[in-house]
């Protein structure tokens, strides 16, 4: 057997403030030999996902940084090509799992956190990303915690991503009137006319306070923000009576060695006897197998859309880390790996 | 009949900063004639609650601001001295209602806000604070919003006010571990020796993050805050995973012309998905009825204790504002009007 070489995207250099290419290295290392219980995989897809970002900061985020000369720890999904353990690794089966930014990947006997093994039939880009925790975190946050009701308004930032497409949809279908905020035309006039979202408000060319205003003039019932910082900020001063806020994420504070924008307006939450509220899906794992099952159905009957947005080759995976914070792209982001890798 | 003769405290002049004696003057009118459906009311005793600082802004708050040259407006307790209206406001009959700053007060045929008939049996001071606003807050914001569990530490500010010292108590009677946050030493010996809280940091004298972590090492399960601003974004830092803040004031606000302190630390609230939620009675009405039957019953047993700090002479109800925010006080700050005023 030849020997088997792996491409690999390491850490060449920490961001200073926003993140750029020259960040990044490829480096080619062989693959080594299996020990025991242990299984080969092939990578197809890898995610080009903005927790990435804090990852690689020095200080890491809720996992261990990612150290120079590592390979960039992502999410991804693969299939084993060699297997010394075939009852737990079976040749052919396809994992999502930690894969990082690689062409190979070799699973452990026990590898924690747990890889995952795709269920028959399931495609593999839903099982990376919609049937994942962008999938876990906009069902759970709808109708966990968000809980919209009929004729409310639902806004949801970074609309566009992966969880303000699904969470947006989720809303519409419990009754509430969906207002996204994303940050280019293009994206707005998908949202609006392919998803089915009310109304979009594009933050970089409208003015967000007046904007808000006129889409929600009885105030903002659910804010499902994934951004927070400055924009979290100019919500709240719209915030309805008995309002709620799902606070996500924070991409604004992502990309940036700048303290979070400090927060002015938490007087209307007061005032307005609303609610604001942390949320992790870690809290609702009883809650897992229910949401599988039903976004499962409704991506099989369409009933829920999802656009990925699929850039060819490993070595682009940088460049597409970087259009995720410029957010000039429309769906979600995913690089494809493998030469032949079914979506 | 000798015609009465009113004397008032009116607004002289709108604080600039921090409040002054010297935005208030005295001042004496005839009492005027009785019409169809009024009665005259012999103000008792009249309250010295940090809301007012907000009636006598230029913008107001929650109500129209009081005009210069115009009654302060409080809130107060009275008795029926002359009706032409037996049947709703009886001779010697007590009422709790805002009587302002004054020795008379008018009750016209309907009042808005309505005024409220003290029960047979109940003190004067209790029915104007410890069953009124402060005992609902108090009590409603323990029981139906921040919830302490057994074991729970339940942190709360300014606790030496009317709110606080009741909300620690009814947190204890739950199980909950009792901090409280005060300015001043004699407020948190008070605290700890007389009303049971199991610890009391002086924000004025300890770095309030190290108490709070020798207080709290677990985190801050719950945070009754009645302050806001600085010390709320030091308590965040603090917070425990799951933990709830009850936003029911923020003093620190309230006398001062500069906007609030900005919250710099909302990502604890988000990484520990904890929950903040804006708090008022007015939500809760239908409660309002088992909350009074309790209080009522713990006050006459003994098992909830309150404090009032009575200041003696209507002329000294403005000094006793100025020493609300200074903070010198200890127990609920009352000014007793009549003479013979009973409690």
């Amino acid at each position: 057997m030849t020997e088997r070489m792996n491409r690999q995207i390491v850490l060449a250099a920490r961001p200073q403030g926003r993140v750029t290419t020259e960040c990044f290295a490829e480096r080619t290392t062989p693959v080594p030999p299996l020990g025991d219980g242990e299984a080969l995989v092939q990578v197809q897809w890898v995610g080009i996902d903005p927790t990435i970002r804090g990852w690689i900061n020095e200080r890491g985020s809720y996992m261990a940084p990612v150290g120079i000369g590592e390979v960039i720890r992502s999410s991804g999904v693969g299939i084993v090509v060699e297997t010394k353990n075939p009852d737990k690794y079976p040749l052919g089966q396809a994992f999502t799992a930690l894969t990082g930014w690689q062409e190979y990947r070799v699973f452990a006997a026990e590898e924690n956190p747990p890889v995952t093994p795709v269920g028959d039939g399931v495609a593999l880009l839903d099982a990376m990303n919609w049937l994942g925790q962008i999938g876990m975190t906009a069902y759970l946050g709808v109708h966990d915690v968000a809980q919209p009701k009929p004729g409310e308004t639902f806004l949801v930032s970074a609309a566009g991503s992966g969880v303000g497409q699904l969470a947006g949809q989720l809303a519409r279908q419990r009754g509430a009137r969906v207002v996204g905020i994303a940050g280019t035309d293009a994206k707005c006039e998908w949202l609006v006319q392919e998803l089915g979202f009310d109304a979009c408000i594009n933050y970089r060319t409208e003015n967000v306070d007046a904007a808000l205003k006129a889409q929600a003039p009885q105030g903002v019932d659910v804010y499902f923000d994934n951004v927070g910082g400055a924009l979290l900020d100019t919500v709240l001063r719209r915030i309805a009576t008995h309002g709620r806020v799902v606070l996500c994420g924070d991409l604004a504070t992502y990309d940036t060695d700048a303290a979070p924008e400090p927060l002015h307006n938490l007087k209307y939450v007061m005032g307005r006897r609303a609610r604001m509220e942390g949320f992790n899906t870690l809290d609702h794992w009883a809650r897992l197998g229910e949401a599988h099952a039903e976004l499962s159905k409704q991506f099989a009957d369409g009933s829920l859309l999802r656009r990925n947005d699929i850039v060819v080759g490993l070595e682009q995976a940088p460049d597409a880390l970087v259009r995720v914070f410029r957010g000039d792209h429309l769906g979600k982001l995913v690089v494809q790996v493998a030469a032949d890798a079914p979506e």
